[in-house]
């Protein structure tokens, strides 16, 4: 043990590595409700890939584990240290190495969050779209979970934003996949590879992303439906219509009623639509011009005329903003409102009211409280359990998630398996490809150090 | 032999195993210039996903090679059949199982071409937008050499697209990745990873596409430039105007000239500008209105005016789809000029100016003539090589490939690896990558049988 920190201290310097006590209560934990705090072995936090690299050599000769950190906004525990490994964390690496104009390209270290990149594509009129709830993510931990957000109906996820990668294998080689160019057709496309795999293959050091045309012009709507498959209903007709929302959510009027309480928003919509409406769909667009705006917002208005909506309501510039923020921090009003467990999970689109009415029958025969909201255009769902007792809650949303796949879909659109969801993803997943992805950790990590017990490495429930 | 072609055709059927001269001439090659054409040792024809698992696992057992192919509309040889092995063709395969409207998808299989799928999408007002220039291409073959084209700029390339994919491993076991869901973090994209693997690590059996709306409205410009340099420094401002551009196409002088005769189509350009002008940019715009669509054609009118234009042409429709056509035909036409090679290599957008500079060097100094012209938004450059001289033709072709890769770029934008490419790709992949490739290529094919010779199979220079 002595030998093992003198070894990292000797990599990252004498204060970077950091045991027992003096690691902070942050470093313990992801945002996940079910996970408890663990206090890793140590802490460490390299400046430089060639540091990363130095201590996944001395973790591989010593077979200690190692788990990457992003801003630990994660959902599914993937983050979380481990009792008898490395925690590896990027608070030094949080330079923007690049913003190149020409070819709308960034490169950045892995700690850089997505504020900061965001704050300093703005004076340039750009921007990098992905946009999960939380801001103060990071681009290395976005890349672990192929993070997604409100915005990926128009934009999609990280996968298709990031171009290249510098990342340290277990080994400590040093991997550089893809660059500043969108096509290519040469060799097994890594960088794809690495997006998703929450630091069970690789260490990423460095993210090259796309940056896009800042739009100049946005408005939200708030739409009031009388029923949920109104609503569902609804979005693919204005998918289809061209209008290209930037963002499209669903919200039980419960769930509006929360957010918008918790932020002390009145949105001025009355009573009698307020009691009438049971689903509400929250609409952004985004343009380049104000009269493209006006157009969309004409044409919108119109289509949800004809699908039935109680009433559309273009909201003020800061009323909208507010109402997207709210939305934003619907996990921590969930949070704070006694929910056990937030979990997501995917299906696909036009499935959402059989799915959630499908939900609604196993809380109730489980006597649980179940809340929903969505992200309804990717047919992603976000769903807030109320049950403390753990065996009675895991048993539910267990079959939450194998409804999900029986459905077509996923045991997770975006939070990701690490160790919370890794039992049914390992119990759901097609056994050839189960087998597939063993071989390949065992190709990118043969001690199998990184990220254990979580994902492919986890305990089968 | 005759053992191999029982149970083969006990796998398919009797008519569906041919040999010899009973294999069209058509099957022996895919569209490279540079390859010979090959009989296989077998032509096997599987009308389903259990006759492909069948014909692998009786090829797995006796380690034949297998080759999968296409449409044969490939760039790079990765369709080529080698004589000791078995062919894979896809004809009986061409069914478009499912067009899901609501979730705005489609299911296909291997077989089913872009003009195929295309058209059953149109009545519904919907569109497949990947448009590599051939559009007999299939999508089986578009999910091998991850197909991209004039399109990328606006819509990516197929990964972009392609949501989820039934594969049959080498040994028969049929794999399932993904679904009808643009949002995924469950386990190691293994869609992805497939795609563009050029039939080297499974055969594909069906593909589920996203499909989206088919803008209404589309207008062509025709926009001269007295230099090349002012074109390329034109594309990111209008990349980052917002105006969105479907095609941002660059040809040169000589180019545009040799498509439009071959083409027979009169654009109406005065000849003071055609004298002065070396360089054109083609754009298409495409909208879901008209009012849209003469927005983004007076605001980019008035964009290329600063950006030195030498005038603005805006196609009456039948030209523009005419110009647009004779682009999509420039291969066939280069082809017919006597080009002996044809090429692609991808670099970062604003290197495009240098690095065309550098290749017209480098031809100077092979006496080799090179003409050019390329999908200048996403830094994907074609040239056509004239030198009958092979060796002569390699040393200069190898030149042209190792600067792409020197300036950021990479062997291949959109052709693929292949046979032909192959020696250039191992001489300049990243170590470390191409070892795990390697290693990825041993887990999904143990024995090596699927795509010999090519890619990662092939003998460097």
């Amino acid at each position: 043990m002595s030998e093992l920190l003198e070894q990292l201290r000797k990599a990252v310097g004498e204060t970077n590595v950091r045991v027992g006590d003096a690691v902070h209560a942050d470093y313990t934990h992801d945002e996940t409700l079910t996970v408890s705090p663990v206090v890793p072995l140590a802490l460490v936090l390299p400046g430089s890939t060639s540091e990363v690299s130095e201590v996944l050599k001395v973790a591989s000769e010593r077979g200690v584990p190692v788990v990457a950190r992003g801003s630990g906004t994660g959902l599914s525990g993937a983050a979380v240290p481990v009792p008898d490994g490395i925690l590896l964390a990027f608070d030094r690496m949080r330079h923007i190495l690049e913003i190149d104009v020409e070819n709308q390209v960034a490169v950045v270290e892995p700690g850089v969050t997505l504020e900061q990149l965001n704050g300093a594509l703005a004076p340039l009129g750009l921007i990098y779209p992905v946009s999960p709830g939380e801001q103060t993510a990071s681009l290395g931990g976005n890349v672990g979970t192929n993070a997604g957000g409100m915005r990926a109906v128009r934009y999609g996820v990280t996968r298709h934003h990031v171009l290249g990668l510098e990342a340290v294998l277990a080994d400590g080689t040093v991997l550089r996949t893809g660059g500043k160019f969108v096509k290519c057709s040469t060799g097994y496309d890594l960088t794809q590879l690495l997006i998703g795999s929450e630091g069970t293959l690789a260490v990423t050091t460095e993210v090259t992303v796309k940056v896009q045309p800042r739009p100049t012009e946005t408005t939200t709507i708030l739409v009031p439906f009388a029923t949920l498959p109104e609503v569902t209903h609804a979005v693919p007709r204005i998918v289809a219509s061209g209008v290209n929302p930037t963002i499209l959510e669903y919200a039980d009027a419960l769930v509006l009623g929360s957010i918008t309480r918790a932020a002390g928003l009145d949105l001025g919509i009355p009573d009698d639509i307020q009691q009438a409406a049971l689903a509400y769909l929250i609409v952004v667009l985004e343009e380049s011009s104000v009269s493209r705006l006006d157009e969309g917002v004409e044409r919108l208005g119109t289509l949800l005329g004809e699908l039935g909506a109680l009433d559309v309501y273009v909201l003020p510039p800061h009323a909208g903003a507010s109402l997207i923020e709210a939305r934003e921090r619907l996990f921590f009003v969930t949070k704070a409102a006694g929910a056990d467990d937030i979990i997501d999970a995917v299906i696909p689109r036009a499935a959402i009211p059989d799915y959630l009415a499908r939900v609604a029958e196993l809380a109730e025969a489980h006597q649980t409280f179940v809340s929903g909201c969505g992200h309804v255009g990717d047919g992603n769902v976000h769903l807030g359990v109320f049950q403390p007792d753990t065996e009675k809650r895991k048993a539910l949303t267990r079959e939450i998630f194998l409804l999900a796949v029986d459905m077509g879909g996923a045991v997770s659109g975006e939070h990701g398996v690490g160790t919370e969801k890794a039992p049914y993803f390992l119990e759901t997943a097609d056994p050839a490809a189960l087998e597939l992805m063993r071989s390949i950790k065992t190709a990118f990590d043969p001690k199998g150090i990184l990220g254990p017990h979580r994902m492919l490495g986890a305990e089968t429930a």
